[in-house]
């Protein structure tokens, strides 16, 4: 199962190339997190628990097709798992059907006041494995 | 008549004061833009002509009370033709039927060979006097 | 006596017309008030005390003549008390002498746990009216 | 031989947890490639020639410290030609002599017209294997 999330080109996505920025794709991503997760908790991630937050420690994207203002882009999510800390976000972003774009997330579950590694929170994990 | 655009406030909204940046509601207002040209023309004002650009002159904002993320923000816009060139936009940002944040931005139409400032279209006139 | 900030306009900031996106000047703007808080506290405003946060109220910008990518801007800062809780900064964009913008933030300081608003503490304010 | 670009984190880099936002580490990569071509041609890669755009096909990064608002950070760039079309760009990010993130961004040369694959300019490439 599969999270869609939806974008469109906006003017300041696009640069002097007429071609969306190579960093707009990170933020439709942060986008698709943080919907997915309205979703599931009805609020983003960095508010589902008072003690942990989820740290981006690595991000890639390459770049298929260029996209243009006003396309409309489906961001198609994938989450899962990896260990008792760790998180991995892919996505695959289409217009109309063709892949444009592939990319990928890992966020690891720190403890707010020591900002160590820790577990991530068991409600969140079996939402996650439930709605997904 | 107005035009509803709807936003929700991200993670790259929030500053470390743990409120929206004042610079974000600008992204609002030129999304609610591009959403009021879309439901319109299927294209951003900046894609409706060929030979026109739609260019910002002026841009101002208030803030009234602190947003947060994940906020639900309903952006309400009325389009104003001021003169044969200039077009008004006057944004009331709204969370929860509470007014949160008033704006204006200023735009001239300018002929994008020459530079100069130019007549907006008459279909671009016509459209917006009936459809707001 | 006013304080310079030098910026340099980005692929980034650059939209389809091909000149700067009138937000990126809000950019400019806080990063002018950031390097002065530097220069005067060796941190940004919101880092100088623990009780007081400094919160946009109002913000806005007139845009003279257009800028490219590449081009050098000088940002100069004049920084005035308003009254016991309210500073306004006002700046001049400048590219080789010539304004091409014209800005103002106004920020309110407020207690942090409260968020009321409060007072400037007074060391901030002798340094300001000292060195500005 | 190696190109430094400084950079200071801003208010609107950091997010609500207090650290700079993944993203904004592309803002610093952009910038240290724009200054690279700045030192080198006195304009950015996109203006220096009229033919050629250099297109991100992917970036990447690894976030091993988190960094906060006024930190400054040196980032450390490497350029390498990797085929007659592509080059790689390779980021250290330092603050106080510690590797606080790692990336990378691949870029092809295009020919605007065709939007194909092109060779790299020759001057383009001289100057780069000269400098660097």
């Amino acid at each position: 199962m599969e999270f869609i999330h939806n974008e469109i080109v906006r003017m300041y996505d696009v640069d002097l190339q007429g071609i969306t920025h190579y960093s707009s794709y990170y933020r439709f991503f942060t986008n698709a997190i943080e919907d997915f997760s309205l979703s599931l908790f009805g609020k983003s991630l960095s508010n589902v628990t008072k003690n942990v937050w989820f740290v981006t420690v690595s991000s890639k994207a390459e770049y298929i097709h260029p996209t243009y203002i006003d396309d409309p882009l489906s961001i198609k999510l994938k989450v899962s798992i990896k260990s008792r800390s760790v998180i991995i976000f892919k996505f695959d972003v289409f217009r109309h059907e063709k892949v444009v774009c592939r990319g990928e997330l890992v966020q690891v579950a720190i403890d707010r006041e020591r900002w160590k590694t820790t577990a991530i929170p068991k409600f969140v994990l079996d939402r996650i494995k439930k709605n997904h």
